[in-house]
């Protein structure tokens, strides 16, 4: 019986438990929310400044710290939806280590984004890079939760019940939703999209059904 | 009894022990500490420099090493002071994984401030924007100390002494005053906020209140 | 007994247990993987850019953006494969210190390499470069594994199978085939060494007879 | 008598075991060591470059690789060094704090001293200013372990025997004179002073009487 607790055996990685994984990701986000920082020069201006003239360059480094803190803020929630989901998972396999490193290369590529987006603006082609990138990661997230928890429970203890499967899965939904919303308006409007994406974040200020199920269970 | 510990519970993130928050924190704090020295950049000369040549140019850098050393040393601090109170964390609920994604945003920040002290030195906009983000930074300290362990001490020990809370609330306290002085400073004297900034570390070589507790309890 | 268990005991490192090489191994490959993407650089255009520009100009970026992404699950790959000896190796020392710091020189030098792939492509000195890094690589993974875990279990338990040895030495040895294929391809048509560069984290994708070992004794 | 053993408790820094500080040493060092890798520039050639011109460039990059490589092995066993004394530490106060804080200025710092060495090579003040940071480095270890372990056993166990603490001692010492003659060198044969750094690391290679210790109690 505690066999069928590891899931399908043929597939788990011997020398990869979940929190090998977890320490790579915690990394991956680590370095790239702080690098975001480099893309944000230092203004170059004559030897014998102004001050006004500093705080003009610095008036016009605006749209690039916005899109900066906007960038952590959306890295920080993507982080936090990644750690929910490994608090349940408690085995590993390869497929999982897949799906993972697919999401670290959309998570690794947002500094680049986010440069685009703080350089190019509202630019269509900049804000759909953006969603698409945010979609990337969102589809991984909902992909690991459905593969390693949904239906046979694979990669989950057996026990975990399906109000907790679903709230973390419609928490992801939701995020995907509003990535997805923005995406679209990227291709017609484009500076609305940069709202929907900054005001995500929000979303997860309210209390969620996660929150309520514990409270229930409390 | 039991679960009143765990605070309100609707508010306890599952998934979200304090000591992951703590994870992502250190790797902020190593990245950003490190990438300070990008800012220094190696001086591009002649292909034939003379030794004189290479002194001279390594002399101008010396505002930006300082800079650098002065920023090192600080953000060491702000790492201390969070672990401190981490010491006493014990859960971990919405609120707190905000304050910290802000405080983090702060102290991912300070490598562009400290590069911009370090190219324009003692002009007014800098020195501002350097104490503005330290207080940003400190407040947030503040509030997550005031938070977690104030009242109903709603994510530490129940038990908690008003002694501990406020040493610790009282050493946040200093180091806001000192940079809130440094900051109003940068208004007036900019220069003199350089030094109020570079100072405030070396308040926490002196034992603190915590260090006296500790030792009666001892 | 125990004590033939610590292996040569003159080479123990006092103070180095296995899991802290994994921490700075862990940090390199989270920090290397990141900083890839700072070889994607903005493009800088006019100040009054058109659409097209922009996507023409982010079209140039397709190469830098497909080295980014094959260089970062190349790394990825590397790191499964460390972590699945650490998985077994018990002990430490000088010898195993040392083939780990000449595989993190390989592995922190792959951000270069897959920036000069970026740049110039199919250009043959690239390729052969990117070929020999990763053939550094590889033959550290294989020393290791011969060394700590060959013959006498050096440092792996005594009790280990030969399938498991064997299992976890085949793999690394059909990596460093597939990029010994690639280098020998480098030589005489670089653009196949990229694609066979690119094509051999997939080879990670198919159940290997480790999966197989642990089905036939769960 | 087991208060005795948490030192002169006035000094405990509550919330800081050492393992915390060991932590952002850990990201420290992962970041410094890979971030050496960001100073070695991709050569800018023309769009329509021909082979021999990319060897050739990239044949002018020998020395900053060769000082990348060099750094690196050196920053590696400066790591070893620091965790063979944390090995033993038990307890963390508020000079510890610092020594490491000064230690990890000068670990941060390298990458720019590494670049200036890779850029202008055996000039004088380049080889003084690496000899010199390598000292600082240094002296903290020697200080740090003085002060952790000479005499009163002030952060270690009371029990550690005196060929422990000076077998650590000396090899930190062995270091600092090699560093030391290397920084001498400087001053009168420049270019010697690189081969004594980068040879140090060899030092490393032989077993030490730290190991023989560990044979002996076997």
């Amino acid at each position: 019986m505690e066999s069928r607790d590891t899931g399908s055996d043929a597939e788990v990685l011997v020398g990869l438990p979940p929190n090998r994984i977890e320490t790579l990701v915690d990394g991956i986000f680590a370095v790239a929310m702080t690098i975001l920082v480099l893309e944000l020069h230092v203004p170059e201006l004559a030897h014998e400044v102004s001050e006004a003239e500093l705080v003009h360059a610095l008036g016009h480094l605006a749209p690039q710290i916005l899109s900066y803190a906007s960038g952590f803020v959306i890295l920080g929630t993507l982080w936090v939806g990644h750690h929910y989901q490994f608090h349940y998972i408690q085995r590993s396999n390869r497929a999982l280590l897949w799906i993972n490193l697919v999401f670290l290369l959309a998570i690794a590529f947002l500094p680049f984004v986010v440069a685009l987006i703080g350089t190019y603006g509202a630019m269509r082609p900049a804000c759909i890079l953006y969603g698409a990138t945010l979609m990337v990661a969102g589809t991984c997230l909902l992909a690991q939760w459905q593969y390693a928890a949904g239906g046979a429970r694979r990669l989950v203890a057996r026990s975990m019940s399906q109000e907790v499967f679903a709230a973390i899965r419609n928490r992801v939904a939701a995020g995907m939703i509003g990535y997805g919303v923005g995406l679209a308006l990227a291709f017609v409007f484009p500076v609305a999209s940069l709202f929907c994406y900054a005001a995500m974040p929000l979303l997860y200020l309210v209390p969620s059904r996660i929150d309520r199920h514990v409270k229930a269970s409390g």
